[in-house]
């Protein structure tokens, strides 16, 4: 099917008229004369698809097929989330000569390979910018604006809900449920947050930087995932004395020995522009051979924020739509047959914070630190503190760089010695 | 002409072989795999226009004209700086069919309604991310990334060399002539700074961001503009106190009655993400209506972020050559017909940080208020310290929003007040 670029209007199907979607319509309505000054053409939205009835009938389509076979319509924009039928709505579509918009990470981590295969095959753009990072520009600024460079490490904070929640954590110095709590009743966490507060969500968008970064489709299952639904209000309390925040990062690392991929929690210092990332708000930084440190910022979850970056998504692609030429380089060069390496979990190197509690009784230290002596885990910092269990003390430890399968394996050894160890060793990571 | 897009290869000529000409040149080198892989098709330099013969003899042209005149080449890159003859090789360019990459923020902000009518009018792209920001891709995000959004508010530290100076006063409290030799030693500074220093260089690039933001030519004479050459360390180390920094902010702001520009000294919270900013790296934030901030952060000075951004526009700029596309859809659309109003500089409205130096004797600081007072502006925070000279007094005032008029002229009748004022009373906007 070729695009008729005489057409007056880029005609737009919506699928799926959640918030976001209501949101971009609203910004279509609103910006109507930004929009037709940056495409020379208005958009139409000519007809959306949502499972119930909506509140224009005029649009309603039922069946995401008729948007899909619709010859009228340019750009299919999917808005429905998870994998199926956001799959098979992006693969028809594309196969059937249309471009896509999505904001679905989820469907793109898992299916990179096929999506971006079939894009290319049929000389079709699929834009995303709204699947990471929210509002920020951060797809293009890696694919475009650093297109020139190396890319050594991406490092970002990755998702609002959780950022959200630690941020309460840290403020109130409240637990983790009453956190989740103010979250949920200021909209920036659902009912069910688990893929946000156990790291997923974040692993989806960890995968889609570093495929894009490193030309080859790098799965969410390479990726170590923490989230931060076990965080002790304790451990906030305490690291904030030592000038750090806690935070989920998500980091991928090129290492000599193949790439070094992670999410979870970790102490970032208030030194660092990381933290001063509050609430929502959403960082990736990118480091690049030549670039050094580049540094993308802004709101991760709400709506406006997110309908923001489909419709500029649809700004930009209408542009090829209009001269038709969408599609015919593709936006993501994807090599099936570079092979990516990745590195194995446990050599992953790092800084740690350890939390020990402990029994308080002459040699207990000194039990601790042979363990970690004989796993090579040196000690930068040291404090011990009383608890209100008069019988029970906290160690925290910083430790220089060291294996994760260092660390592992000394905790483990160090929390199986039941006659000191009250209760399970803390560890977090130091990331910046 | 129209460009073949049958050939081997994307032919670039690059007219000013200097820092950044040198560093474009290795990277196309050292990155060939990567450049080959986003476009589909090698970039070869075919010609290097310089003042003087240069290294590669077999490349070297004298007169830039035989480069512009050379059918073969789809791109000229111009590195020359400056007004002159840097504004002909572009217009020539764009005339002679050729696509354009430029880092020149002065010819850009100069003859912005010149480059882009004539870009328009011959249908070819002109890219300039170097321009602004270094190697931070902000022209996009801008112009691209925040397309459907109406944008309230760009601020920015624009300049590398100026916060380097300013890094350098505040980590070792040394003055701005101790700074600016360090700078030069890092080479972070030209032997001739002027047009850091004096915040010529962060204008050009805020009128350049704005005139992006509101599709209308802002002009550097709209934006008021303060450089850092008188800055006293001595406010610098008071600032800190009140948990400030001193920053060269550019700052861009839509009011109801205009568009506010300037470019001056300004405080900076040490919450803020500004106040991590530090030596040659620059920041953007950009404040959109759906988007709320977007922050950008990066290298803003120095060969290799400054070359690896241009090197980046020749990649994406020749993805289009390559599809025959370029400047089909204008990148900048530029009404001309658009007015865009200017606030007066004194309707400007911000908080102020004054230092006073004042005789110490009963009755000044009643003087002092009393006047502020007349001219309604309040104080938030006071501050006297005694000084060296046993005579003198400084008091440090932290005032409420007020008009930027009212403030001069405040301290007008004050610093004519000799009987009290022992030297010219200081003035900072607090920025964040």
């Amino acid at each position: 099917m070729t695009i008729n670029i005489k057409k007056k209007y880029i005609n737009v199907g919506l699928i799926g008229y959640g918030t976001v979607g209501k949101g971009v319509l609203k910004i279509l309505e609103k910006n109507k004369k930004i929009v037709l000054r940056k495409i020379g053409k208005p958009i139409n939205i000519k007809s959306i698809c949502d499972l119930r009835p909506i509140d224009k009938p005029e649009l309603y389509v039922k069946n995401f097929r008729n948007i899909i076979r619709d010859p009228e319509i340019d750009l299919v924009v999917e808005l429905i989330g998870g994998y199926e039928p956001a799959r098979t709505i992006i693969i028809e579509s594309l196969k059937a000569g249309k471009n896509v918009v999505t904001a679905n990470k989820a469907v793109l981590a898992r299916y990179w390979d096929q999506i971006f295969t079939v894009a290319q095959d049929c000389q079709r753009s699929i834009y995303y910018e709204a699947s990471v990072g929210g509002v920020i520009p951060v797809i293009q600024g890696l694919s475009e604006g650093l297109a020139s460079d190396e890319i050594f490490e991406i490092k970002g904070i990755l998702n609002g809900t959780t950022n959200f929640i630690l941020s309460e954590m840290t403020r109130h110095s409240i637990s983790y449920d009453s956190a989740l709590k103010s979250a949920q009743a200021a909209g920036f966490a659902e009912a069910d947050p688990s893929f946000d507060v156990n790291g997923i969500d974040s692993a989806n968008k960890l995968a889609i930087l570093s495929s894009l970064a490193w030309g080859s489709w790098i799965k969410v299952k390479n990726i170590s995932i923490k989230g931060i639904e076990d965080l002790d209000v304790e451990d906030i309390l305490i690291t904030k004395n030592f000038r750090y925040d806690i935070k989920l990062i998500g980091c991928a690392q090129k290492t000599k020995h193949g790439i070094d991929l992670s999410v979870q929690p970790c102490l970032v210092n208030h030194n660092h522009a990381f933290a001063t990332v509050e609430n929502e708000y959403n960082a990736v930084m990118i480091t690049g051979k030549d670039s050094g440190d580049v540094l993308f910022y802004g709101k991760g979850a709400g709506q406006q924020p997110a309908a923001s970056a489909v419709v500029s998504d649809i700004i930009n692609l209408s542009k090829f739509i209009v001269t038709n030429t969408a599609g015919i380089v593709p936006d993501v060069i994807y090599d099936k047959k570079k092979k990516i390496k990745i590195i194995a979990p446990g050599k992953s190197r790092a800084s740690y914070y350890l939390r020990f509690t402990v029994v308080d009784k002459p040699g207990v230290l000194a039990k601790i630190s042979g363990i970690l002596g004989r796993f090579k885990i040196s000690v930068t910092s040291l404090l011990q503190q009383d608890t209100s269990n008069r019988d029970c003390v906290k160690i925290i430890i910083i430790t220089h760089e060291t294996y994760r399968e260092n660390i592992e394996k000394a905790l483990k050894q160090i929390d199986a010695t039941r006659s000191i160890v009250k209760s399970k060793t803390v560890k977090f990571k130091i990331e910046i």
